[in-house]
């Protein structure tokens, strides 16, 4: 196996890419390319400790920064690391690629060059979210602002195999986001989308709110990329607001600095809850390729968790689950087989 | 003045309202008119303490419980007590209406009763938000979960007018909840809505996340009842999952129990931010009068809270200055002044 990394991915790049490259590659035992500028990479990887062996460094002269446009450079910029590491993909080379850059630019290489699985019609964003007891499979989380009902049952089907293959949930309860539990409600894609969720063979348990996503009542929750978005986003904006009151007030005298010291274990659990690192990395399902979005911020040890979720989803297969399920579960509705 | 209470709306009805309508007449000085079953509202007046001269008891043979539909049942119990109240502001004897009851249900009843405000399209549920360094004004919260761009342009007018009077904030800043800042950002109806507010005299900043207004950084935030609603509802969840997690690591050792006892008054800012009876009670900003919708959950401090924000709403004559500003503002713009 060959894991292709964007080594200029990151706002701190290309540091926490060479560090997580050297490590997993011993971790994992597997080659690792480094996609990015020569000039750049070489003394620096040279600089770095540990075995190099199975790191292996491939030129892209171009670098499409934080600044740059995502879909205007990318086309400015064909020679941009994202494109030559997707390149690597296409030609058998390696057998996922991860970037910490910009998800528009990801996207809009991983669809140019990789394309879409058969008969997916939109691939989505997805990633998991912290809830009780565990991990929940969210989609679309930004990809497709503006949905239609067949695209919400592609990513219920793809986000079921994730969540099964990822997450070792055999089978996948899948709930649809919507502003109330009953059927009936939500807006009318959302109505519109009820009722083929309950036919399309997953475990479908109907519309879910917040506290049934964040109570860990659901594998896998189902929503148009602009609503994921707001929802992940708000979500991480609360978590925010919550843990900076509560650190302020517990700097604000003697006594309470002296509780928060005490119950500093106590605070780890919040701190790892909030911790990109332990969400790794978000991948494209649909893209008919591995590929994988890690956070911006992210440092190394964010990098060695994106480079994990890649490697364990190169060993289950995951590619050849979701083109099967597409292939099976699809093949049974009407508009979805359609490649449009 | 005269507010009118729905004796029958809360979980726990009536003790919740006949309480919060004795201390708030006296705190006003006004005229409390307490609207249910005589039959079970006597008994517990008369034993209630402290001075209930000018709570007065209004008898609405019909109740509308918690299991029943809202729209259907209150249409076979024309005499609960949401439409005798509301019909008690429609003949001038009381100035607001607050219920602690289903949001459908007075949503439905102040439509049928009370009619929508002359230029209004759609009425919508509005809340404040707990944010850094105070509150935020959500509009819609969950009335409409299909909008068109006009109706967010009427929620954009009516929501500062609400900042204006009961934040009192002279030139609130507007912000349209989207999936990025930028311009261009956001589904079809953001894209609609964006340059429509830019033309509408308000104090329009742009697109909005959730880090913008958890932050504090705009006054108003306007959406669609059904983002507004998975905004609302998953901001409570993620709070609700990091208090309890908190909590729960607090209690796990004898050490974090100690230092959980010293920071005590630390946690209480966070517990006041999550409050319910902190933000008092929700209007229908648009229909043709004040009426407030208070948490289900609400005991008697929560009710009082939301009769301390219709008394101030009926003081600083929120309603004439809806009106004004709807028929000033909406005047200028094209599709808006229409009744449909």
């Amino acid at each position: 196996m060959t894991l292709v990394l964007d080594a200029m991915g990151s706002d701190q790049y290309p540091d926490p890419e060479i560090r997580a490259a050297i490590d997993c590659s011993i971790e994992f035992g597997e080659e690792i390319i480094l996609v990015g500028n020569e000039d750049i990479l070489k003394p620096k990887l040279a600089a770095a400790s540990g075995d190099k062996s199975r790191v292996r460094l491939v030129h892209a002269p171009d670098i499409l920064e934080m600044w740059d446009k995502p879909v205007e450079n990318a086309k400015k910029k064909p020679l941009n690391s994202m494109a030559v590491g997707l390149n690597l993909l296409k030609t058998g080379e390696g057998q996922a690629f991860i970037s910490a850059g910009n998800t528009g630019g990801v996207m809009f290489n991983a669809l140019r060059i990789l394309g879409r699985l058969p008969g997916v019609q939109r691939p989505a964003l997805t990633t998991l979210f912290p809830v009780k007891g565990g991990h929940c499979v969210v989609l679309d989380i930004g990809a497709n602002a503006d949905c239609r009902p067949d695209f919400l049952v592609q990513f219920a089907v793809m986000g079921s195999i994730y969540a099964q293959k990822t997450l070792q949930i055999p089978n996948p309860k899948v709930g649809l986001l919507s502003n109330g539990e009953e059927s009936g409600k939500g807006n009318q894609l959302i109505k519109d989308t009820y009722h083929l969720l309950e036919n399309c063979g997953l475990n479908y348990i109907g519309n879910v709110e917040g506290k049934e996503v964040f109570g860990g009542q659901t594998d896998v929750v189902v929503t148009d990329g602009f609503t994921g978005n707001i929802f992940l986003k708000s979500s991480e904006a609360v978590a925010k607001l919550i843990t900076d009151t509560l650190k302020e007030e517990l700097m604000s005298s003697f006594q309470t600095k002296l509780g928060a010291a005490l119950a500093k274990p106590a605070f780890k659990a919040i701190k790892k809850m909030m911790d990109p690192a332990e969400t790794g990395a978000a991948p494209l399902l649909g893209i008919d390729g591995l590929v994988f979005v890690g956070h911006g911020r992210s440092d190394a040890r964010a990098m060695v968790s994106a480079l994990r979720v890649a490697h364990q989803s190169v060993q289950v297969d995951l590619l050849g689950s979701l083109r099967t399920a597409i292939q099976e579960r699809l093949a049974q509705l009407p508009a979805s087989g359609a490649n449009s």
